[in-house]
């Protein structure tokens, strides 16, 4: 029993719009346990609508669940295109006039006679209904074992309807007692290829399952399993999860939707400290990665954006002679720009960026890419990591993975604490 | 002639990532003139994507365009089943196999041999390049009448890939000899209904076509037109642009992929002025905003990320009776802060950002959103602007806002000059 996603729009297809509501609808068939392998896009036209209907039957889907195509303009011609595939009359529903009436005089308005057509869906269908706005969807089986399920196009009303009436529709049916459960786990400073060489035995697991991705310079790995219950799904996915901790250790920084800033903010809290930052190439990223958790001004300062060398030396204090010898892209000014700035703002911890993040300003010696992270650590160290994200990149990757390796950085010192 | 997009991933599937890469190439097919009537998105599954690529074969597309499963781990799998499907061997590419290695050496790292598997293609077709990673995309003609061109699911890889290689390769073949294009104009300071309201006649226009778009607080106007060369494409636009224009002035502040950041570095640039930044709630996003722009060093000093209100007053110069008085969300806080990072970097100009982002930390007298912006200017003076972006906002949206209004504030000052 599987279903298939057939997003119908002419403006799909132009691009003119993200197809959000397909990821939608993937997620929610996933966590209720519902296979799909297909999603089609297709436009507002009666004979492609019809052939990619035809499809979907072809390839075994008994669920089809359409948006689009449901207003009022002479170009919305789901309902009545669904209705004509499968040779049924579309009737007029006089309880749904009246809701489409009541809406429009809610809002001081008369209903405009296109809207009427919005009321007809094919006969013995059971109406799906809209709570915002006038095109509701149905639920509908023209065959035995054949479901149509038909939502608006638009995601705020879709959401709602498939919340509210489709997902207790399903589970009615008994879907959902067993639903996919996962947890990602995600890795920074180590490629996908790698982290699959180290534990390629995972890979071959059926239940959970494990699958890689990778994008932006974070790995993730998830753990995937299907339950009847969290708890059920928690007991399956623990103990793959501990195994591939215990071979790739401090190299997962966290799960699901945890960021570097949310792992180093966390080990901040726990131990009391405070961090400031100063910057260069990044130009106050880092700073804004850091400031994007609510509640930041518990355990960061603030920073430094020493753009510029003459600011790096009158506000951080960096030596310009060092500057002029070693260059500002190098690891004695990211020492200094970390422990000017610890000072500066009297913090436990300081994080320093200098590096060429291009596309211009690279060298054979010093090409685009190439980075210095300074550390300064509350017992008065110091230390600095070197970083060649490769010149392919684009400034605004370069700029990111730099941000990521230097929360990454700190992170890695106070876990050790 | 038609074209299907056939997007693989079982993450598309699951709904983890959301398909960005059919918008995308649905958009640049319609640049080209190319119709395409279907779109396809199948999981990393050889009979599914095999019957995936008879569909849309049988349903008479020409140009089949992949996406995803180029990777180097198992489950990619879409190189090897295109040829497979057409019964054709795969063959090494020494030279995509030196591409690759080169890449991993750039970053001081050794090849995994997972990635040899991405040195492959199907006997017969021809490489197309990827400047970033490692994974090639193919065209190929596996029959006479059918090409079939893949991508990495990575979207800046397959961006690049299409604009360098895919695109003057189909405009070789004849595509895109008359084409759409279009001209952006874009709007910080006006709500959409409003914008409409000022020149409700332009959007009646059929050639070219005026769009208004909104999203994120911007506020666009695409105006469209096909024509055979850009030459009689800028002539059609023109006109209306003018008229565009000459309505509202100079709330217009770009065209395109100009950004509010662009639009004050070429006014800084013109006229030799540097800038500096003091952020509080932004945490470095107005000096990361800046600095996105390669060259910005030849305007921007660098700035103090004051979060604390213990270092607005020790770098910043802040009297602390103000603070106490007023609050660190206040016009007084905002101007000193200007003018204290103005006189600590020696820059002409400079901004300050002060205000509430959320979701906790407001009052009723000081609601989340509200946010103070100063600016201090060349001539000494300093002046201040007060926002309210509303409670209901997103703390990201409440900083990217502030962002843009300081930017903007900035403008106006210079387009007075």
């Amino acid at each position: 029993m599987t279903a298939e996603i057939i997003c119908v729009g002419t403006e799909l297809l132009l691009g003119d719009i993200l197809n959000s509501n397909s990821q939608y609808l993937a997620r929610q068939l996933a966590m209720l346990g519902i296979p799909h392998y297909y999603q089609t896009v297709v436009g507002d036209n009666v004979e492609r609508l019809k052939l990619a209907i035809a499809t979907a039957i072809d390839r075994g889907a008994k669920i089809l669940i359409f948006t689009g195509g449901l207003g009022p303009t002479p170009d919305d011609l789901t309902g009545e295109t669904i209705a004509a595939f499968f040779e049924t009359p579309l009737v007029e529903r006089p309880e749904v006039l009246a809701d489409i009436q009541a809406k429009y005089a809610q809002r001081g308005r008369t209903m405009n006679p296109t809207n009427r057509k919005q009321a007809f869906s094919p006969n013995g269908s059971t109406i799906l209904p809209n709570p915002i706005g006038t095109a509701p969807g149905i639920i509908w089986h023209p065959r035995p074992d054949l479901t149509i399920m038909t939502f608006p196009g638009v995601p705020m009303e879709m959401h709602r309807m498939w919340e509210e009436t489709a997902v207790p529709y399903l589970k009615g049916l008994g879907w959902g007692e067993q639903a996919i459960y996962s947890r990602t786990l995600k890795f920074w400073g180590i490629g996908e290829s790698a982290l699959v060489e180290k534990i390629p035995e995972v890979f071959e697991y059926t239940n959970p399952t494990v699958a890689p991705y990778a994008g932006k310079g974070l790995v993730k790995l998830r753990i995937s399993t299907c339950a009847s219950s969290l708890e059920d799904a928690n007991e399956a996915i623990a103990p793959v999860e501990q195994q591939i901790r215990s071979v790739i250790g401090e190299l997962c920084f966290g799960v699901d939707d945890e960021t570097l800033a949310d792992a180093t903010s966390q080990l901040l809290l726990k131990r009391g400290h405070t961090l400031s930052v100063a910057e260069s190439c990044t130009g106050g990223g880092l700073g804004s990665f850091i400031t994007s958790i609510p509640g930041s001004s518990a355990y960061f300062k603030g920073g430094a954006i020493t753009y510029s060398n003459e600011v790096k030396t009158s506000v951080l204090g960096v030596n310009s002679e060092d500057l002029q010898q070693y260059g500002a892209v190098s690891a004695p000014v990211a020492e200094q720009m970390a422990q000017g700035v610890q000072k500066l703002l009297g913090s436990d911890w300081a994080l320093s960026i200098t590096g060429i993040a291009g596309p211009g300003g690279g060298s054979e010696e010093k090409p685009v890419g190439l980075v210095y992270i300074g550390l300064a650590l509350p017992n008065g160290e110091v230390t600095h990591s070197r970083h060649l994200f490769g010149a392919t990149l684009e400034r605004s990757v370069i700029r990111q993975y730099t941000q990521f390796s230097a929360l990454d950085s700190l992170r890695k010192h106070l876990i050790k604490l």
